[in-house]
Order: C-alpha cells, then structure tokens, then sequence
C-alpha cells in the first residue's frame, strides 16, 4: 500500500539526521496521497538507524491507522490539519533544530534580511502565538495546527510562499509540494535562522531587506519568470 | 564480575565522544548493579580510544575499589554521593560539555524555554552554590555530590524529573534510571543549553515558557499518561 | 574545449561543499581563459552530488554561451561584470556562506582586527551598497557586478589586495587569479567573518588592528619582499 | 637525523587539521632536542596533507637551518626565543584557531572561569601587547617572541603554569613539555577560549572563579599531590 510514497517519505525522514536537523528522534516527516486521502507518517520515537520504509504509518485525514504495525508520531494531529486545510501541500515535517528553535523559544518570527531568505520565504517567517491551556489541555496537538493555521489566515499569508512558521516556545513546522520539498525548507529555515542570529548581534540596529530584494529573490526562484535552475 | 554492566558502561562512556560531548578524556560514566550494591566507572585519565569494557573499574557504595586494574575516575565519589542518596538513580554522568559548561561558568539555572527542555526536565536546570574553601580541601568530590544532593533538597526537586544539575565554575552532572540513559540526558541538556543561550540572545526580555507547556510535554513523554514513543 | 579549464572550475566548485560554505546549490565557481575571453561556470541549480567537469558552461564575455548542455548560473553577469573590468582576476566564486552572508546582511563591512585577514585582504573587506528598485529591475546580476567596481572605485581599492567583496543583503563574492585561488578567499573570507563577529561580542569597544600589522602581513604573503611559503 | 623527533613532531602537525584548529596552512609545531640544541619544525606554507616525517626543518638555537630541503615556518623566531629562555619547554604551538583568535583580536586576557581552564592553566591567559612598529619592522617574527617573554616576566608567570599566551591582533601561541602536549594545550586552549565567550553572554557580570576552586583543579593533575590519571 503507498509503498512509493512510503519510500519517499522515509527517505525525507532520514535526511533530519543527515542534515543534523535532529537529535535523537526528536522530528518527524510525512507525505500525503491527495488521490486516496492518505498520508504516511513517520512511528513515533523510533531510531533513525533502525527506521525502514515498511515502518511507516498510514493515516487517513480523519486521524485513523491505516496501516503499520507502529503508532505515528506524536504530532500526527498536527500534520492532519495542515493537510485539510491546505490542499497544495503535499509534505509537512517538524523538528527541534536548534538555531530555528531559538527563535521560536524567544516568541519572534524571523525578518528578512537577505536573498537567502527570500529565496525560499516571501516576508518574515512568523511565530504563532501559544496555545491557552484549555487549547492544550482539549487536544494539545490538533490545536497546533490550528493556530498555525490561524496565524497565515490573519496575516493573510500563502502557505507555499511562507513554507513554514515557529510555534512559540516549540520549534518548527515547514511543508512544501511533497515530503522532499518540506524537509529542504526545513533545511532553509535552520540556515536562516543562523544567519539572522548573526545578523542582528552584528548590527543591532539593522533592518529587513528592501521589498525589491524580498520580490526580485523570490520570483527568481519561484513563478512562471522563475529564471533560477535548469526547468 | 558484572560482565553485562561493564560492558554497558563502556558503550555508555562511548556515546560521549560520539555525541561530542567530550574533548580529551572530560567525561566519565557510570552504571551501577543495586543487587550487590557495586558500580561500574570508567578510569582515571584513560583515551577513550583505547578504552575496553574490562577496563572499567569497580567500586563498592563506601568507596573501596573491588576491581579493576585502573584508578577510577577522579570523579568517583560524587557519583557515589548520588548513588547512595537517591536509590532510582541507575547511571550518572560528567562532562565539560562546552554549552553546559558556559552555563555553569556562568553561575546560572538554565531557564525552561520550550519543550525541547520540557520533554526530559521537569523545570529549570538547576546550578548548585559554590563549594567553601574548607569543603574543597576537606573532600572536594564527595561533597561536590552532597551540594547536588543539597539543591535538590532545598528546592524540591524529583531527581527523576529534573535529571541533571550544573555545578558553579564546573560543569554539569547527570542522570537516569541506566548508564544509557544518563548519557540520553547528558547530550539533551547540551542542546538544551545551547538553544537557551541563542533564545536569550535574540530576545533579552524573553520570559520562561507557560507551566502548561512545561506539563503537557514533561508528560507527553513520562507518567502514566504518556504517549510518546511505542510502550 | 577548455577541458582543463574545465576540470579546474569544477574542482574549484566541488571545494565548496567540502569546506562547508555551501548549503545544496547556493554558490557558484567560474574561472576564465584570457586567451580566448571565454570563462567557464557551474551550472544554474545542479546537484554538487551531480557535477561533471563535462558539465561546466563556456560564456563568451558578450554574455553569450559557447557551450554547454545547461543554462550557467543565475549570477553569470555578475562574474561577467568582474572578468571584463578586472584583467587580472582568473576566477570569481559567489556564495551564502552563514558568517559572511551574516555581515552582507548586517550591511557592515568586516573591520581588519588581526593578521588572519592581514595575510590576505589588506584593509577591510567593503559591503556594498544595495542596488535601487530600478536596478534591480533592469538588470540585476548585471548591477551587482558594477556595484561591486563601483565600491573598488569609489574607495580606490586594488581587488588583488582586496580580493572580495560582501553584497548587502545577500552574500560575499570573492576572487583570485585563478578558480581555485577565489575559493581559497572564499574560505579565508567565511573564517574572518567567523573571527570578527566573536572578536566585537568578546570586546565591543574593539578597535581595528594598526596599520603596522596590516602592512607586514600582507607583504609578508604577498609583492615581491614575501617570505612566506617556499617560492 | 633526529628521525625520532620529527616523527613525533610530524604527528604533532597532523594533529591540528584533525582537531580542526587550522585552515589550510594556519599553524605550525616544533618540538627540541635539548641534547644538541636542535629543533624540528614544519615548513612554511606546506599543505597538512602533503606532509611526511622527514620534510620537518632542523634548526639550531642560532636560527641556522641543519637540515631540510624547504624553509622553515616563518614564525620560527617566535619558537626560538621561547626554547632559548624557557629550558622546560620541549615543544611549541602557533595556529589561528577562531575561538582563541577572537580574543587576541579582542585584546583581551581569557579570565579563569571554571574547571575546565583551571585543570590546565593555572590563572587566566595572558593576552600580550602589540609590537611597536619599530619591533615590527626590525624583527617582527623574533620579538613576538620576546613580547611573550616580556609577559610573562612583568607578570611572573610560570610558563609551564600557563603554557599559552594570545598574541593581541594575532593569535595563541602554547607550549609543553614536547610538542604533543603543546598541542593538548592548543586544543584546550581553543575549547576554553569557547566557554568563556558563551560564559560572558549568559552573564555580563560574572567574575572569574574563586581562586579556590583554581588550585583545587591546577594541583589536582600536576604537582607532587596530583591525583589525576594513572600516574
């Protein structure tokens, strides 16, 4: 069942070690099926080394096990929000990595201050707010993306121009057209939120990038003008 | 004697280098046998490149070495301090780890800012007062256990939820239920320093996390009601 | 054609990820034939994994492709703009490299606080100014290159004495007399980066180091009263 | 010739990519035989990989070259004046290793912050002065070395209590009783120059150690009552 898919999702999964993304298993990547409705998730808590592509889940959008011997990961819920919501979305992962992380611990979205960013991020990657502790009592994870989703809805934001977001005091989430493409960003989002770092101690006082920088980085890559690349 | 556990020590005493938590031979592990009331440490001074689990030393709970062809590890009597104090302790670590450490130089408890923290220490990290003058002289690692032992009496704390513990101008220790498990905590709390040091660069002013965050992750992962993982 | 100039590039390229300055596809390599006018650059977007030096394009200095199967990397005018101002550059090298692009990003030229730049840039490495909304519309790698002059003019700088440049809000691009040199600067500009940024948190009222130190570093590496190395 | 010698001080060199204290060809060791009053040292500008065992330089205490087919690293002064004054040194280090390199750029001396800097160095390490441009000019390599000698003096500090200086604007040199411990002590060095830059943002105002826990550490792996290791 899914088995290409499955393959796809966990070879994403084993690019979080590789790209030291994650320590232990504190991470997790899925894929979904837009035909049958199904995404495939990664077992929770289990070791990257002794993860393999059978051992992934199958989960339908009303949260049910289709299939896997293992139960999904702990932020499944999470991950099945952002599905129905979004149906351009075809990969979601979440990590701790430490640099993005940091900036979701201090409660701020990370602004725009060069092309490395724009590249992949149209504007700041925001920070959505905590969860009230009804929010996390009633369904702690279900609720993540639901304020994740609240916060691109408010900020009117398109989820494959802003691939991504912090949950404050968490970590974060990033997504794209399919597991790969969710596990880059994720890649990108820790790269430049090390950068920002840099950034702001270098210059206290420094502002975002001009909006011409934001537009002329991003639609280089992204669009029908996209001129970045071989296609 | 105690073939298993020796052999589990040194797999454990292992992990430090691999998880570069360790420069030189700054770290030592221990695991230890309740039955008999015997521990396992690693020798005094020793690469860990040429380290093999016959090598480990073993030392009863008053401290007499009952084998091993090596002198334990300086830091001997601190572990044996923990042990003799908290019976659900299984395995206890020191490392010069550099982010733990710069934390501990520093003379401060590593707020809880997120659930990376959450997940394994219930609170913040604590950092123990300084030793007096008369205290190093008179038996500096035996009573650099009995100040640990001193700040978890004094505020309270469940050695099982609050793991691991910064000495001031040292380093920090930790715990757990096994060797393996102490070293599990050893390599979070290095991540969980670094992250917090990054966290309060880019937001001075930030606040530690909502206690229900801090509840909800402590327990996603332990208690009775946990359902992180696969048990 | 060119194939040794080819096999060069694409050695020069493949430096890149092994001296950890480039995540995926985010920096490029071009080294020129002065003979010929033709210069030679990695492709748009390829795989590091994935390269040949087969792969490299050939661009004349109208900005035409000479050969190749790919289309050449989406900074080509930019290196273009720097071959035909600078006669003596062999090879430019642009990438996001985090410590440098930090400072590009900050929109702070990095000051020369020790003899590790001195041995290689004499003074310090300029940020240039950003590009307008109109020139950035007309033609942006094109205006990068000449902001880049623009600066060496305006400061009346030597780009062999000062072999890089940062681009506010994007990243450095460096240069030497060959590919493989422009790497090397590449490498030593991401370490300065590196040094400064800890050197101004370690001491915020730091000062440039003299002018004496600048003087005997430079010349100690470099016209004809060096003495370093063995020629 | 000293075949002994240059072996030991060839590994010595090797040791210092592999600790990734140097780029390129940014450090030197040298390491004497008191007997003939001969020191062995690395070429100048040699790549780390294309070393072997018999291209380590031969000099005397007068600077003559005995032996070598290249020239000898061109901070070779700066080793023989610290060899000529200091008998009990059998070794000497140099590199540019960032973290340590940040603070001589600084200016600043690394004050005793914990354990980790006291098992080695016994109080803080001292960052020297700038040569005038007279010393520069005259004998820059040469009087590097008497500015150190010049420290220590002024300060009355035991080389062998402190085997490391920062060279302000330049970098750390260390030293041992052989040129493998003057590497120990540069990679120390490097790791504790780390921590006390991470200390001081986590605490502005924290001071150094209390001289106690100094002591306690320094003796307890050198001197008479060392009891350290397995010796």
């Amino acid at each position: 069942m899914l088995e290409q898919l499955k393959e796809e999702v966990y070879r994403a999964n084993m690019e979080l070690p590789k790209r030291n993304l994650v320590t232990y298993t504190w991470g997790n990547v899925s894929g979904i099926d837009r035909e049958s409705g199904y995404f495939v998730i990664k077992p929770s808590g289990v070791d990257y080394e002794e993860l393999s592509p059978e051992d992934m889940v199958v989960i339908d959008l009303s949260g049910n096990r289709i299939e896997g011997k293992y139960r999904p990961s702990s932020d499944t819920a999470t991950h099945l929000e952002l599905y129905k919501k979004y149906p351009e979305i075809g990969g979601v992962v979440h990590t701790h990595s430490p640099e993005a992380t940091a900036w979701a611990q201090a409660g701020r979205s990370i602004p725009l201050y060069g092309t490395t960013h724009a590249d992949y991020f149209y504007g700041e990657i925001p920070c959505a707010r905590g969860l009230t502790p009804e929010e996390i009592d009633e369904a702690y994870e279900k609720n993540t993306g639901l304020v994740i989703i609240e916060t691109f809805e408010k900020r009117r934001l398109n989820p494959m121009h802003t691939p991504g977001i912090l949950c404050v005091n968490h970590g974060p989430f990033t997504w794209g057209k399919d597991a790969a493409e969710a596990v880059h960003n994720a890649v990108v989002l820790e790269e430049v939120a090390k950068m920002a770092f840099r950034t702001e101690v270098i210059n206290p006082k420094v502002l975002p990038a001009p909006d011409c920088i934001r537009d002329k980085h991003f639609y280089r890559k992204h669009g029908e003008n996209a001129y970045y690349g071989q296609n």
